[in-house]
């Protein structure tokens, strides 16, 4: 056996047939957040067919808002995914394609929005919170649980948590009722070395605790699919993706880049190529998505994009100079 | 010490300062493939002053292209390289700017066409070539050497060559009289993990032999500032990189990202951001590079980009359904 040989004895590819692995689009819900979750029945249906029609495992159609908190008619009706909008795309979703929605803690009216599974065509909830939510979030865990659903525990923002703190969310996250714990690289800080590392923190945190592992990346560094992959390589088993990397600010992980790289023949690669061909150029039109210089700025300084969504749709859009100037004096 | 703070031992952040790490900036020589080399004047000159200005370390200029071979007035100047029209640009370049230029194995009168180094402004020649050009790319780089010049031996298209074949290649380079050798990922088809294993058996064929390594990437799967920094963090030292990740179909690792990882404080991102703005913006109206469907398509399947490439100048450029059939056709 040569040198080459002995080298090239990669895990990627065989690693990649995994059974366990499972795509998660979430184009619907955040792209939402670029539209206020304004999207019409035609466009989510498109979605959902060519999901279906690849192999994916779970769609993500949006939020379970509060309707206390948010005001309908101010905002889609993906905000808050009653389960008679759901149904008017998906009907009782007689197919292998999962349905998620996401619930922020504590912008979520879980005790009463979230009904029974038995009267749900919902399959999995999944938890979006801060670390300083995580109580409230153990308890809608426990609520999701109770009634019958999938459940995923999304910590955001972890770029910006300290380690200790981290290791402590992670021993209370171990004992909780969530059966996937994901990895969010909610501001597109890292690259690939810094999630091999919380992989293994992430891995060693749950030993034993029978959870899987999650990875929902953004591309503000061009590393969404990157650091997707290096997760998956590194044993994270619940990949997020968007079509055509559709998603606030720099958006994600391209579901199409997954699909070409997995070797596993459920999926199929044409449905979702049709997809974009046929409503998704279209829609970029009118809204921007993707990597841009300041995605860039903001991802590099841990930074959350908000201020960069602002500068793109202002009349100074193109004017990354002084928007790397207005960052670096605030920091 | 927690599990996470030992985790986080990571090289990335003091590796960045290596002294040896050097970025060459190829955007005239790889974007002119984009236009044939086509570039005027004032914008070839905005891009030397702002990588001036930056602290880039190497400027490539072009191709050393054989007048015999290729028509002048049929290509751009900067498929040649004279030296006078590179004086034009650069003058005698009093900078810490340092000067490249490619030449193609079997497509140069290296004899004639490279001047003795006390007579050009040139710093460093760069052979690119394919593995059965080898033999030539050596007389070459021996041409180089004895001229006084700074060396690189860039062997393209590795991703279709054999493990057994790259073994033996690699054993002839590592005599050759380069300073440099390059990993060269033509196709965009690595991905990280692959990467690794590459600088793993460049290295060791190298060993103690006194080289460097260079990386040059293409992001036809979003892929190429991800393997650049992979390499780096693996320890090669000479990365490829083009501002606004200009160049041939899906381009290349965009500059700004890589000086926005580096720590070195003699890197400056604002005179590149500048540069964007006032040039490469209003380029972009004209010319496309830079990921698309297409592009993907043909990394993936580790082909040429040739007939991606083809496909966006026509007038089905959004069909990439039909791209994709045609493609599996061919498979």
């Amino acid at each position: 056996m040569s040198e080459h040989e002995k080298d090239q004895s990669s895990k990627g590819t065989w690693l990649t047939y995994r059974p366990e692995i499972k795509i998660l689009d979430c184009t619907i819900r955040d792209g939402g957040l670029i539209n206020n979750h304004m999207f019409e029945d035609g466009f989510v249906k498109a979605i959902y067919e060519a999901l279906r029609d690849s192999g994916v495992d779970y769609m993500e159609m949006g939020y379970k808002g509060s309707k206390s908190i948010f005001v309908p008619g101010e905002h889609g009706t993906w905000k808050f995914c009653d389960e008679d909008v759901i149904r008017r795309i998906v009907g009782d979703n007689d197919s292998s394609l999962k349905i998620s929605v996401m619930a922020d803690a504590e912008r979520t009216d879980y005790h009463t929005d979230i009904l029974p599974k038995d009267r749900s065509v919902i399959d999995m909830i999944r938890v979006a919170t801060y670390i300083h939510q995580i109580p409230t979030a153990l308890d809608m865990l426990k609520d999701a649980k109770d009634k019958g659903y999938e459940t995923t525990l999304n910590l955001m923002a972890i770029s910006i948590i300290q380690d200790r703190e981290l290791d402590e969310a992670l021993e209370i996250l171990a004992d909780s009722p969530a059966d996937v714990i994901y990895i969010v690289d909610s501001f597109g800080f890292f690259y690939s070395e810094q999630i091999r590392d919380l992989v293994r923190v992430y891995s060693n945190a749950f030993e034993g605790k029978g959870k899987m592992l999650g990875i929902h990346a953004h591309n503000n560094q061009q590393l969404a699919y990157a650091n997707t992959i290096e997760s998956l390589i590194n044993g994270v088993n619940y990949l997020d993706s968007t079509i055509n990397g559709m998603g606030r600010g720099a958006g994600n992980c391209p579901t199409e880049l997954l699909l070409g790289f997995l070797k596993n023949p459920k999926y199929k690669m044409r449905p979702i190529l049709q997809c974009i061909q046929d409503v998704m150029l279209p829609l970029q039109k009118d809204m921007e998505w993707g990597y841009q210089l300041p995605y860039m700025f903001t991802g590099q300084m841990n930074l959350h994009p908000r201020e960069a969504i602002k500068m793109r749709a202002g009349d100074k859009k193109d004017d990354y100079v002084a928007f790397y100037d207005q960052l670096m004096d605030q920091y």
